[in-house]
């Protein structure tokens, strides 16, 4: 299943090392003028080989538009970007042995012996680039009626950010973060989280984190009940970029000890516009928005491709032995997770505007 | 947007005073032998006016098949019951004053004035019905194919519940909580939990808490890469569930802390069966099941309405107020939504295992 | 596959001989006040048992709504409408004898011994009854946007009606049509296409025809390219309802033999609106409306209930053999059927106007 | 809406002076062995420029394979062809006279002044290609089913071809069409189809016709009742090719005067398999299939692109004036849509056969 949502219809393709990987975007308003250079910043925050906290994988991200985009514009029908690959090494990959916690068994269950098992084939964190592509593009569309997204590095292992604001975003702080490489709203974090980062790094290790997006500008009213909710769209996007294994919305988790009398957001009216004085639902109740931010935190598992040995089964002998992950490697996915969150964000709230 | 899956299209109907609540189920197989008192058990687990913890609102939730099921076996054509609507109060209701933490204000802004806002309407909890009665459906096709579906009471504000055993699963426990009331595995636990929310009842207060769940039996390889992925599907239906604002997967948020090393589901193949020794990523690579149980939890947010005075806005006149919520409600939604939640769990596997 | 639209969800559902059937229909306007007794009358026009031209099963195919009105208005959530089944006799059926160019053989090979053969089950004709009730709702808010369908009777045997004047529709026409039992534009007609029905009537016989429908109003720019044409989506809704066979836009089967040069449609301009001097395509250029009125024909099946004796199979005994069908049936269905097409047009044009 | 399927989701994009056209296919079935060099024929079979029955244009249609093959199989991951566009001429064409017939004025409506216009853009029939290339895919996957699906030139202006028998269909013949470059069954009529056209091609017209396609070796279950039937599925699939604007199964629009007695299809048992002495209903009653041959006609406009001179609109002006189409066309495009839509009927059929 391919292909996600109601109004846009956004179909994705590829493979890790196959000839290209790429995205189709069905149900754009026409008539967009899209910049693409800003689409291309955004792809190159999330391309590899940059520095030593990413895999050496050198790829330019270059996308091609093949359809949907005439002077400068867009057209309405289907807008299509391919991204050709490049650097690939496929000898590194030894198929019959199962990476822990990767995606080489269920594929083999899933797709039996034909599937392009060559660097993770379609389940590669590189099919994420056409998720940050379509969300580019989207962010723009949404920026024009005034809604913002944007994420954050919340944590990695044990050095934490500071929290977005909940009541009141900061746009301009939005932005900002929108063009960090490491997006972090502490400054001072960013060196530690990349200390800790490299910590794990030495040690052939890698380290989990979370990643908080913020979406502001939304009006109320923008949703469904029941399956439309806008957790439930913004949730089944999210579990669509590898390595997410939680999300929570607002005060999430920490619901389960909080009463009513405390965790209710009470109401009030300023200058003709109902707001909450607190905003522990995220902006979002009966799965529909309520016009106050949109916030949520995404749990990242630590990158499953480490140096050092580890258990597994040869899938052809059916034996139990051990295997060393070689190739190149994030010790920490979290911070491209943001900026991939952040894109895939932007298609989500896009369709539901859309949709009203 | 009130219909949902795949395979099976799920249809949900109704608001909490109208005529009646309902529900379609399109896709099922045909000629599938349905146990309707057990259906009726758990609608029963579900239904409200059962002791001090839950709503006095007395609903017998009778429901009636109007059409799919011939001769004591489903037909294959859509399945559909009906739950008409018997004790209704609806002079309890002042809809302009907003009730904070619900859908009032929000329904407003999507539907206008002509929405039903007697006893929350479409947005009620009451709606959840249907969907018990959709999963109390699949649950029974499941156990044919050696599939259990079941969930407890994580936690209720300040009392825990033991977690589900994510290697090895007991599948006589699932059973066994799938037909208690309170469904928690550490029975000592369920006094605690009762007095905590009383503790909040007597307050005019009400908590939250956490849902566990768990499916067991699930073959490797269902499920698909990202849009498709087993965590997109459960959590698009489990953020359909009214008051869940967080769902984590194995690990889940821990996994901001964990390392590769230790966060790794190393694999050993067995009697020809490949397992792994933990199971942190809760039977899910890639989007896809690898065969391991597959546990998840939920964060639930106390019930919005209580009995307290809370600010609040009058909509007609555009004033700040206050608003003291009567009626009859549950001070802690918890284990009724522990219900709802292995029911609707059902439905989205049920979906994703006949899509194979 | 009971579900169908892009922004309205339609399910239906029901049995002939079940408890009942109905229509849930999902992601109306809210706040619209729909005329409950119009909506009654079209119900009747379709309803059984009102002469010997019908069957002489008597139902009075009362609907109670279930959900999604309220003060007289549609909330916006699903509208659900139910009609209990009453006049039923199960006898009169032998499911082993599969009659001729009904759906009881194909009913078997797909949903096997468990299918409700009674009545032909969900097959049977009955089940637009649902389709009626859910059109009629869309004619009024179609008849707002200033968009009209209505339907004729084209063709009964050898007695063909006027057709429609595809350049200069009158509306006052349409209105006229939508009211009537045997919507025929020619009156003279209609006693002569009796005639015919019952000539067959009295041989034991059926006969076929055609039904043309028109709608009007429709503005320039709906419909989608390729997939969601115009054509497309409402011959999808075409072919599910039974009998009809085949179905031709404008000009249609004609446009075999006509050359470019007297079928195109020139345009013109006048008081600033485009438009053509001919309307072969029926108002519709690359699969969207180009503000023309929408002019297509059907073709229907005489109905297979025919009390001739006929060679068949006993599906049990494996063996050739002979059925006499008994049970009241429609000598000629094409005067109903003119009165579901119309219905299940509005419909259809419905979620192509609100998909804009 | 370019995405169409259930089981099968396939995107088709482009523009006929864009960068390149292509098409995404989901839900393949994998370790299929796809045999590239038929696919490539049939693309051939499709393009332009072969002869001076088609335009000029001269395009190899070479298409390139992105992602979802791998070791000369399929992988089940989304299947990804590209075809770059190469011979283009852009100047041919003035935006502000709309082309009668065209969807110049429609596109223009729906998409604003931002729609690409150079060659019909998205409207061209150019964008066929890709579809030809699923339906090449889906043609050997079907085969292997032991189903065929082949088309052939059933008329051009006043030359008819033989119609498909639909009782005793020979699977040679349709193998034998399925590589004919102008598909006819009684091979003299091929000169005399040639010459019609060419005769109005030399009178700077065009001429209309029809297709027949024929479906066989499908077995009886496959489908749905109502929105699902076969019908619906292969008509929503066949009027997304551009110029179709009719089409009728069995004996289609003859049914208007046909009686029960002679058109019902009577069944018999012959060596355990169900069949029927006629197949008037062309293999489907109740939307489901019944065994036997699938077969159904397609009315074809004659090419609306004709270089005599034609009263238009200039839409920027908003006079009425006259337009001389220059450029390179079909002046029929029956031959060609025939290679359509038997390509687009395979891709339809496996989507319901894979559904089963």
């Amino acid at each position: 299943m391919n292909v996600w949502g109601e109004k846009i219809k956004l179909t994705i393709f590829g493979e890790s090392h196959g000839k290209g990987i790429g995205v189709v975007i069905d149900g754009l308003p026409s008539g967009f003028e899209l910049n693409l250079d800003r689409v291309a910043e955004q792809m190159k925050r999330r391309a590899p080989g940059r520095n030593k906290l990413s895999t050496a994988r050198a790829e330019a991200d270059e996308f091609q538009i093949l359809s949907g985009f005439f002077n400068g514009k867009t057209t309405g029908t289907p807008l299509t970007a391919v991204i050709f690959n490049t650097d690939m090494r496929s000898k590194d990959y030894n198929p019959e042995l199962l990476r822990p916690s990767h995606a080489d068994f269920t594929a083999l269950c899933k797709y039996g012996e034909s599937r392009d098992y060559r660097g993770g084939g379609h389940f590669s964190g590189r099919i994420t680039a056409p998720l940050v592509f379509a969300g580019a593009v989207a962010e723009q569309i949404l920026e024009e009626k005034g809604i913002f997204t944007s994420a954050h590095i919340m944590q990695v292992g044990s050095v934490c950010d500071k929290p977005f604001d909940m009541i009141n975003t900061d746009t301009e702080l939005l932005k900002e973060l929108s063009k960090m490489d490491f997006p972090v709203i502490d400054g001072e974090c960013a060196e530690k989280m990349k200390e800790e980062i490299d910590k794990y790094r030495c040690d052939k290790n890698s380290i989990g984190g979370r990643v908080e997006v913020c979406i502001c500008g939304v009006e109320a009213g923008i949703g469904s009940p029941f399956f439309g909710s806008v957790e439930s769209r913004l949730s089944s996007m999210m579990f669509s970029i590898p390595a997410v294994k939680g999300i929570e919305f607002g005060l999430g988790f920490d619901f389960a000890t909080a009463d009513g009398k405390t965790a209710n957001d009470e109401f009030y009216i300023e200058d003709d516009v109902v707001k909450t004085y607190t905003n522990n639902n995220a902006g979002i109740n009966g799965g529909i928005t309520n016009g106050m931010p949109i916030v949520f935190r995404l749990a990242l598992k630590p990158t499953p491709s480490i140096a050092n040995l580890q258990k597994t089964v040869n899938i052809d002998t059916k034996e139990n032995t051990e295997i060393e992950i070689k190739g190149r490697h994030d010790p920490c996915i979290v911070h491209r997770a943001a900026i991939v969150a952040e894109c895939a964000t932007a298609i989500a709230m896009l369709d539901m505007v859309l949709d009203k």
